[in-house]
């Protein structure tokens, strides 16, 4: 993809497109590569054990002297938690608003590579070069988390337009609507392809504004008769905001607990994001010497993560907060699909303790950072694409968006619906899918990258489900008799004192197995091993059907 | 509990509270114990390797010539999918409805008990004596299953009502309307206690009447060009009616797919629960002879369970049934909480297709089973009991559900929320807290009915999450040193081939872990074990952040 490349347009994603999370999409001309996003995902149940997944970015490092910049649209993980591990492979400058590169500092910094990287604050009215034939510009939009952009790409085949992630918001918290003009002046020049956001592409309406969330909280700061916490996620700025509005109001000092609470806010204010009275914050240690009808705290733990402020506080396993009854606990978010039970529990301890507990099940004090099937379809007509490539969503959701799509009058073979590493190539003002890329999942397991594939999965999966045997024998070098053993040891099988008898009979399957296959004159260790699996998996199966693994070892002396 | 119970009427779960799953409630006056519901639970995330979960009826079984028999409410799993392992253990006679007597009977006849148990077929006219003091009697209710109940027990103390599961439809699909008016009888002659289901006390309003749902499901077949595809719940008995209904409004005949489904459709026609034309029903073998807008599908799959019909035809892999660009898929249900990915997963593979998906996200083709606020005062205001034990559901719920009884007038010193074995004693009409009874979540895994405990679900838990390592050496009997070995084998924990350098240094490390304990004269296995667990586990954890499982196995020759 060198040569023919020029004179060629090609756009593609290494994440982001059939999933939520780890996204990245690439805009290349010719020699100029320019990567939109470095996230990082969040692991599926099936990944056992991993920490978090990035995107392989192989095609990148193999053409690292075309990467002109990585462009980050908003200070979200799954937009920026991949920099870390993408900045330690490839060396090239990135371009953020003030506050997402704030929160890329702090991780850069933890990450020890902050000096290391090149960095542009690039704002609203900024231009950037990216090689000799890519330019990029810049829109504000609406999101959970201020100063968040959607992209322009200038190439010589047209501009592509990213949305990054959006909603339209006709009364945000901090008064910036987004740049409507902006967008609409970009449709009326012309754009040969929208990339759009597509995450709410199944819900109808408009999405709501975040200010109606404010007054929710408000209503629940008025009637609470004992301390207010408030859960949310920590880069919810605008939200964060609002709960610090309704402290003034109400008068009450603020506590904020939770190691990303802590360093967003701090960030968040430093950054003119946040604006806190000087004398409204209070430390952990002081919730205890004010009234309990003067103090809030924000916290983290709104998705119930077992190890997150809230959760310690509801099990009353927190070192400085405890919840006392009477206490308000507002969950200011919604559960993130696979997190409901996790939740429940969490709203079932606060219960416990005798909290009054508001949540998005029960009351209005949430409302999504992502456009519904209105903001994508004005999204739509503002910019007016020739092409359109739904992004940031499962399948259903991008096939979602390109149904919207059509019925705002794209026409329907200039719809591109991707999975990673397909590239749509625009020549000519003519678009089509182009030679894949290669792309995947690399799971990040502790300081591990990439070193458990699917083998170690399988394993682990296997392992959880019905434990391990394992069937230690030693036999004699000079006659191939057994010298000691066969000792079984089982660990995740069964509760051993219970059952004796079942271990005792696998010993003696063992046993007969291996006189069977000295009769026969079997002695490769291969052909021994393969035989005391399948003799011994079959007998659990039939007794108590557990497939446990079965790991044979043969020594010899 | 035997001579101080005489005189004494006391109610309490086995399951059910602070749970979604494996109901069980029990009412016993003296030396007469009557038990409501046999249920079993899917197994939480977190227990690893298990199939199903069931009450721990230790209290039952010592007292088991106290129990008078057992009342099964309606036929799903939770109510009555723990019978085959009770009825092992207890030999009671068991009373149901006819369509749940069916479902039963299925049940039992595969756990091959079916001819050992006593059944008894009850309906709302049926009152029956349970020992010397406890008389039984049943209303209908409406419920995603037909032919479920409330029962009323009688005591010495008073009636003790219990609703089963429940919501009011006043234009339910088979006609028949809950026994308001026995309700209303129950409460005028006057109630003492009230178990009520709290499943959807978190929501507002009335739940939906199920009649609504055929109407969307006909605008779907309507619409339709080529074959519908319905999944829903195999035992939503009125779901599947309104289906064949729909076929036969718009001229298509019917396949039944998935095992449940089948077994369900065949009972409950039997039975007189489910009318289908005899022509209507098609083999599946005949659904590709048939021209693609003749033909309608019914299915198992709404919850995207891997194994299931839907989730098999998504992916291609049924061998029966096909799903070609163009059909349309309706998905019958909501997402039971924590299977939205699932589910998710399943409907993009349909769009994948090309199949056109209908799913509760974007369109009305579901209503629950469970009452919502208003239901649930409803009942509250007919049965007007003097004390309310909110069942049937998480702590939350329970919780919301008593907050419904104190609005509708029950004096809150009158409600008991009650964990699973927490008993609640009444005499001479007032009521307190007893003595709490032994219950417990017994594990089933493959045929082992409660031998996986704690400890081998934290060795699962730990295996899948970093795998295991095994060490082997040999040591000489004669002088302590090692024979052969430090062999690491791993499983689980790293891909071994891009590790190699790893796993050689661990090998190092076990080594000179053995020769210092040599050194200091150390020779107990077990403590050469702990020093090598403890070596090797610090080594990795800080090579690569991982604490897999280390099983060191020494032998001596």
């Amino acid at each position: 993809m060198t040569k023919d490349q020029r004179g060629k347009l090609s756009i593609f994603a290494l994440g982001g497109l059939d999933e939520i999370g780890k996204n990245m999409y690439v805009v290349q001309y010719g020699n100029d590569i320019v990567v939109i996003d470095s996230g990082l995902m969040f692991p599926e149940e099936e990944m056992l054990g991993i920490d978090i997944v990035i995107p392989d970015i192989t095609y990148l490092v193999e053409n690292k002297d075309k990467v002109r910049g990585i462009i980050l649209t908003h200070g979200h993980e799954d937009h920026i938690g991949g920099l870390p591990y993408i900045l330690r492979q490839l060396d090239i400058p990135i371009y953020a608003t003030k506050l997402t590169m704030g929160l890329i500092e702090h991780k850069l910094r933890e990450a020890n590579i902050l000096s290391d990287t090149r960095r542009y604050v690039i704002n609203n009215k900024s231009e950037i070069r990216l090689g000799s034939t890519l330019k990029a510009s810049f829109f504000y939009t609406n999101h959970s988390i201020p100063d968040s952009v959607g992209v322009c790409i200038d190439t010589p085949e047209g501009a592509v337009v990213h949305t990054g992630d959006f909603k339209f918001d006709m009364t945000p918290v901090n008064g910036q609507v987004a740049d409507l003009h902006k967008m609409a002046e970009l449709g009326k020049k012309g754009v040969l392809c929208l990339l759009s956001d597509s995450t709410n592409a199944e819900r109808t309406g408009f999405t709501g504004s975040e200010s109606t969330v404010g007054e929710g909280i408000n209503e629940v700061f008025r009637k609470a008769k004992q301390r207010v916490i408030v859960a949310t996620f920590a880069s919810n700025i605008h939200r964060i905001q609002q709960v610090v509005n309704a402290c003034q109001l109400y008068g009450r000092k603020l506590a904020v607990v939770g190691r990303s609470m802590v360093n967003v806010v701090n960030i968040a204010s430093e950054l003119g994001y946040l604006h806190v009275p000087s004398d409204l914050i209070i430390d952990t240690d002081e919730i205890n010497r004010l009234p309990a009808n003067r103090v809030a705290v924000i916290s983290t733990g709104s998705q119930g993560e077992s190890m997150s402020a809230l959760t310690r506080m509801a099990n009353a396993s927190h070192r400085k907060v405890e919840i006392l009854p009477g206490d308000t606990v507002i969950i200011s978010a919604t559960p993130i699909p696979g997190n409901e039970k996790l939740i429940g529990r969490t709203v079932d301890q606060l219960f416990r303790i005798g909290a009054d507990v508001v949540y998005s099940k029960t009351s209005h004090v949430h409302v999504s950072g992502h456009g519904s099937q209105e903001d994508l379809k004005l999204m739509l007509n503002l910019i007016k694409p020739k092409f359109f490539i739904p992004i940031h969503g499962e399948y259903r959701m991008l096939r979602t968006h390109a149904q919207l799509a059509e019925s705002v009058g794209v026409r329907p073979e200039n719809i591109f619906i991707c999975d990673n590493g397909d590239t749509v190539e625009f020549t000519g003002g003519r678009a089509r899918y182009g030679p894949k890329i290669q792309t995947g999942k690399v799971l990040v397991d502790g300081l591990g990258v990439g070193d458990v594939g699917n083998i170690v999965l399988r394993d682990r999966k296997l392992l959880s489900q019905d434990g391990i045997l394992v069937v230690v024998l030693t036999l004699s070098k000079a006659n191939g008799t057994i010298v000691s053993g066969p000792d079984i040891i089982s660990r995740g099988f069964v509760y051993v004192r219970e059952s004796e008898q079942l271990l005792d009979e696998a010993n003696r399957i063992v046993a007969l197995t291996m006189e069977k296959c000295m009769k026969e004159h079997v002695s490769e260790w291969a052909s021994l091993k393969t035989s005391i699996r399948e003799a011994l998996s079959k007998f659990l199966f039939e007794r108590i059907r557990r497939r446990p693994m079965i790991l044979p070892i043969i020594m010899e002396v």
